[in-house]
């Protein structure tokens, strides 16, 4: 089997040379006689791959010594709690802006530890789309603010990250070094791994330094964001074979010149792929207003939801896996992370143009 | 090099034959052109591993439809918060035993949450030790009674579980699936993959179904057993790669005749060991009372901490990998995990034999 046009929304692509060099490797690592994944997590071996990966993270990321890099279990999902446990002490206040899927689900999370306010409500507009953040009305005194970089359902992605008095926190899961950003504008973000950074199981988390120590000891041990940051993310065993991979992954990104240089990347096959569906006569619609489609997940319809279906069929006959929009949206959904390469734009594209003829 | 002798803790050793496989499909699954890492949790191919890895659980741990299999994150030390959360309520009281390090964690993270009571503690007896489990003073009207049935650092395991009036919970980390029991005496058992079942990152939790709505609503949703027990384990991305290799892991039990096979090849591995130690005429100290001394967790002394030093560096150089005892105990601990091949404990004793002539 050559290998698929992979579009899949998370798990996703990965560095086709990251998956060469981790196959050549798995059975005997740098020559030890044994797998990455046997090592322990306390032996020189896997201290490498783990320094190299912080190393990496904080180099792509630009940190300054105020921040620390975090690598935890349990996805977004888990960060949705953990933050507000860590974050949001009572009698205070966390803003929220509720951008669709992810930002809600952060919402009601939030909301079981303590007061929030929603700053602004996009979640269930058609076309899909997002508030002027410059315009909200933050909360003064708020705890935080929470934001979502990227909907990864919504297909829409935040261009330009607002300056708040309150520590902005973002949920990056889904374009998370995709772009270089400026990091002393955030408290914290968070991405699950599986969208840019590598496989599932690994949350990468980074803090400022003053607000790790907000949390209360009386939270569970591993909720509280000290507790890693004491350890260096090695309190109790991390998913090693996960954190090898992003690793990897990391240094395939600064070989591509970083956040800047993938982003030139991106910018150029979302930019393909929004030019083909723009240039369809209307067979096929963007579902996000312009101003804030996704780099990232590039969501469109077609005249018919059978006509949808066909696409999905005919596309995967053509070894184009993961177009299917989310089931709670329905749609097409191209996932172009970092690691899709143009062919891939490219072979889409083309297949858009045949597949418009033949039904257009 | 040829492979190592592994001796490690957690991560520790995995089947050779697994790891071959792995790295045989790492870039290509099952002729997909798509790494498993890069299939979508809610596709068809890794569906099919997912659900083979839930059978497999299942049927190596011989569960009726009373029981759920859970994949979690978090490790062992999330599940110490995640137990009391989940099922000690306001105004109960929950038993715990202290054997050890591990326990020690276990009641730790419960006293945030509520009142337990502390049945025995042998955790700070040398030689190690645990008490007569039949024989503690179980309290009526508990919510559960918790144990760990392998301490992985003081070398010492459980030979028969209590039947207890109240759920009777276990960690079982370091001994999960060595050996049968009987699942029906115990309410729910919790286990971090990377001893026994796979790569670290994955949690394996077996729970009574009546356990499982317990929870308060007002917990956070990933902590809750109910979220992933509705959705088998696919509320959030789980950690696709590490189930893929517990799946493996669990059908290499299943050829080696489950968990009454590898009970009988453990039985001979540990036996031998801990005569060659037994058989050194005081050269060599267990460290555990011999009644409870691990099939997992072999661990003994040396006359002076020099020649315990000496032994473990003489021993890497001669490729057997991860004989340092923990270091809060120091000393020497060889894990002898269900993969870790009788080849390995041959070496280990003729080592110890030639060093002991040289050293003695």
């Amino acid at each position: 089997m050559s290998r698929a046009h992979i579009f899949n929304a998370g798990p996703a692509i990965l560095p086709l040379e990251v998956l060469e060099q981790a196959q050549k490797e798995l059975v005997d690592f740098a020559g030890t006689g044994m797998s990455i994944m046997e090592h322990s997590h306390r032996g020189k071996a896997y201290a490498a791959v783990h320094d190299e990966a912080v190393a990496n993270i904080s180099k792509l990321l630009g940190l300054t010594d105020d921040y620390q890099v975090l690598f935890l279990q349990g996805g977004a999902s888990l960060q949705f709690s953990q933050i507000p446990l860590n974050l949001l002490p009572a009698g205070a206040v966390a803003d929220y802006v509720n951008t669709g899927t992810w930002a809600s689900k952060a919402i009601k999370e939030a909301k079981k530890v303590g007061q929030i306010n929603i700053l602004a409500d996009t979640s269930k507009e058609i076309p899909t789309n997002m508030p002027d953040f410059d315009a909200l009305p933050y909360t003064p005194g708020a705890a935080y603010v929470h934001i979502t970089s990227n909907e990864t359902i919504a297909g829409t992605q935040i261009k330009k990250f607002p300056k708040t008095e309150a520590p902005l926190i973002a949920d990056m899961s889904s374009d998370i070094l995709s772009r270089p950003f400026d990091i002393t504008q955030f408290g914290a973000i968070y991405a699950g791994a599986q969208k840019n950074l590598g496989p599932s199981g690994v949350t990468l988390v980074v803090i400022r330094k003053d607000l790790i120590e907000r949390a209360p000891e009386t939270l569970p041990t591993m909720l509280q964001y000290r507790t890693q940051a004491k350890e260096n993310s090695l309190y109790n065993t991390p998913p090693t074979f996960g954190i090898y991979i992003l690793m990897l992954v990391s240094r395939w990104l600064l070989a591509k010149g970083g956040a800047a240089g993938i982003a030139a990347i991106n910018e150029a096959k979302a930019s393909k792929l929004y030019a083909a569906i723009d240039g369809s006569n209307g067979f096929y619609r963007g579902t996000a207003v312009p101003a804030f489609r996704s780099n990232m997940n590039v969501t469109w319809r077609l005249p018919t939801e059978d006509l949808e279906a066909l696409f999905v069929k005919e596309a995967i006959a053509n070894n184009m896996i993961g177009l299917k929009g989310h089931r709670s949206v329905g749609g097409i959904r191209a996932s172009i992370y970092n690691a899709c390469p143009m062919e891939s734009i490219d072979a889409l594209i083309a297949f858009m143009a045949d597949f418009q003829k033949r039904n257009g």
